[in-house]
């Protein structure tokens, strides 16, 4: 237990500290950040997500699911607008039976009334049993985490999208996408991921990079634009971790060069509502990417057709609909699987995940 | 599946081709028009809702409906604001125990990401399994419906309201209404319907008279101001449909020469909010209906005491709180069954209204 | 049944009337003002509550406590925003397997649409079996109350908040926390509670004065700023209940002369929000409470250790932190007790409170 914020924030920057800060009888407790996963915390989820995928398929399995959580409550504690996210999560924790509340709009609760955000936070997590919580400030969700871990009534935080640094479900849902395509292809190890997109501000390509950290010597060839390069912080973890990764400019010269080598390509749309300091809240203004950073339909024959095109969405015009036919256009699958990984991560959370394994693995689902 | 929206819309004017667009199986998949509907459609939805609402009243029907649709999920894509008519099909799931999310704010999703409307129906269906959805634009309903049956994962959507053209559910609530109450006096068939207001652009008395067609030669009243007097297209599809109809710009005189004979008074409220341009969305300076379009107390002693009194809500003037006490006074029941026929909406898309029914008739509910 | 608002209104004073107007079959069932609770009332939701607060610790109580109104839908109308009170009712229904909506901004309903309040309330009532409502009229829960309960369909109505009149359910949280916390020194009979704020318009503080008048000659010392003393209504109440009362307008003063008798602190935010004609909803232009109105961590030497500390939340200044670990602080019970209250409350209103609190002696919780 820390006893400033800033222990708290310095204890999850080392990795024995961050087990003891982010855990809780060997269960993840505060979800924060993709560092905080080892490898076998992803392949334990993944498998998970397999179980809660293949059991919801028919009625006696979704009502086991159901059964898991009945009796929880849950609140999305959505500051920044993302009707997408917050429905993933909640229909995540609906599929196991927990209730969900989304408050949106922090201006209608007491935030407004001169109260202190600990005390505010405090209060709404007394009606609940888990806070999912996305907010402009990359702080916000571990300062929640710290305030409730000084409560008389801890209870689980999870981010669901922390200002510009990290998204940390969405990157497990990318994982989990990733891992279930190279099943055949002995994995993730080894593989060549291209990253395209304004990485130092793209919470969902910077978690992703950090959680491909956990595997062995994969590349990631970052394409971003120059004053959006990937930050040293996270280049110097990835050096650390033994991820050789290359910076590019142009998206055409890295495919024409070596694009039979890739294995899978992460479009991002640019982030351009932080260009306009507005909190990081989209808007209708966005221009969409200049021509470098497009994967445009004409790069179709300097891919391998098993290459797998992914994108976290929404998109502008980055990733063309022509691409949708391909045979390794996955984004759909993205979608759904953010919805199973997200409900694996809430039964990592409240210890049902090994149960759910176990029957999935007796009906040989698993 | 029709390759281009146009070819989707223009099927859905042609009696065969719309079986195929809009059923999967028998079952009704997308429900977009009246016009769908058949007779025998109109009377099984009829008798699902009269057993749901039945079934209701006791703890085991109770029980016995919530199981119907546990673990699926609806979504209330409402861009048009409307808290009675989204919280009536939020109820209806809810009696057959589905779990529903509304998202009510467009803004706050991805469509302001210049993210296409086909994506966005496409990313947030991925997390349910039916779509209801009302929108100011006569084709946002038909053209997520289109969108989706592209898609590797089609689900049902049904039109809760589309712009100035069509109110599917609410005509069906009517329907219900009607053939309920003339249950003793040979049914719908037959009968003399006054329809007040400016049927030009109001949904609700577009869907009904588009309803009524479906029944032996009844004959439709239409009182509207000139300049939203019934469309051609309407009119030429109830002579089509052999229905009667007249034409009339006084309700006063109407009622003075044919009051004995009328079975049936739907009024409507003024479409006001569409002078004003702000996209069907009402606000505070409604002034009403004009003299000619008001439902007066003086007329009472025109009409006969089982000539029913019917109104959509919410009203301004044009159906006068005096009337509560006439024994046709129909308007708070029609917003029950609102609940009851949507519910028997659900139950024919997810196919298990045939259960329902049986259920009823075992227990003689039926 | 009252003919007008206005005699359903006066007879809300009469304590004969009242029970005649308030309640159904013994059981409440229009939840308004405090003064409708007897001493065995009270007694009765502070027992239901600690019942159902204890059988929610095991799997077994939890899926018994939900199956006690599953199948009962409970609207959440709220025209002020509080996300606090609004989501503690929720949990509460919850906890009893109740489905919940929340209807918050009326603004996009029917209300905008030149329709009545009767109207508006009486169709959305139609969706559900009880209302809670917020507003910053006094008279809307009433006027809610009265409209429903003349309609062909009356459901319960419980008040959540009434302008600056009354808060029912944050008294009877208030009451269940003293009462919990005296229950080894004699009760709540005779106590001293010092009650801070601007009481006059302070609902909270009105509303517990209210409930203290049930017990056995307590003593209220109020302390408040000369313009917000309480008004002559609630001060000739309680001397006809032979509450013993002292107005104070400076709580230092106070506490040094008779500190030591004090068994009970109850500190309130001032209502700042009232004063910029806002319609009550706060900003975060407060400036907290002046000086003499706030309980300074300096004071502490001049109380008992076994004074409880209490505030209604949202706090500014006035009831600093430093006191978070002094014995009597209950400010993060009474969050968790408003949710216990507020289950107890509904139990009651649908008449299954008996069976909770038998359920619960029967396994030794009571």
């Amino acid at each position: 237990m820390a006893n400033s914020f800033e222990s708290f924030k310095a204890g999850m920057d080392s990795r024995e500290e961050r087990r003891t800060l982010l855990q809780r009888d060997g269960k993840p407790f505060f979800v924060l950040i993709s560092q905080q996963f080892m490898r076998a915390d992803i392949e334990s989820l993944c498998d998970t997500a397999t179980a809660i995928r293949r059991l919801d398929r028919h009625v006696e399995g979704r009502d086991f699911l159901r059964s898991m959580l009945r009796g929880h409550r849950i609140m999305n504690l959505f500051a920044q607008p993302s009707t997408r996210t917050a429905e993933s999560f909640i229909a995540a924790a609906d599929k196991l039976g927990a209730s969900t509340r989304q408050v949106s709009d922090l201006r209608t609760s007491s935030f407004a009334k001169g109260e202190s955000v600990e005390d505010a936070v405090r209060t709404l997590s007394s009606f609940f049993d888990a806070i999912v919580t996305r907010h402009q400030d990359d702080d916000f969700a571990a300062r929640a985490a710290w305030a409730l871990s000084r409560s008389g009534r801890p209870i689980p935080v999870i981010s669901a999208g922390s200002g510009k640094s990290q998204h940390v479900s969405q990157s497990l849902l990318d994982i989990y996408t990733l891992r279930y395509s190279f099943a055949e292809r002995g994995g993730v190890d080894g593989k060549d991921v291209v990253i395209i997109g304004d990485v130092a501000r793209n919470r969902a390509a910077r978690s992703l990079a950090y959680l491909l950290a956990r595997f062995e010597r994969p590349r990631i060839h970052f394409v971003s634009p120059d004053a959006f390069a990937p930050d040293d912080a996270l280049l110097r973890y990835l050096d650390r971790h033994e991820v050789r990764t290359t910076i590019n400019s142009s998206l055409a010269t890295l495919l024409k060069d070596q694009g039979g080598g890739i294995d899978a390509i992460y479009v991002t749309r640019l982030q351009q509502e932080w260009d306009r300091g507005n909190n990081g809240i989209p808007d209708a203004t966005d221009r969409g990417s200049a021509d470098e950073f497009v994967l445009k339909p004409e790069y179709r024959s300097l891919l391998r057709p098993d290459c797998l095109l992914m994108h976290p969405l929404p998109r502008v015009n980055e990733l063309p609909e022509e691409w949708e036919d391909h045979p390794g256009f996955m984004v759909w699958r993205q979608v759904r699987n953010g919805m199973w990984i997200r409900a694996a991560l809430f039964a990592a959370v409240f210890g049902c995940d090994g149960e759910i394994r176990n029957r999935a693995a007796r009906l040989r689902l698993l």
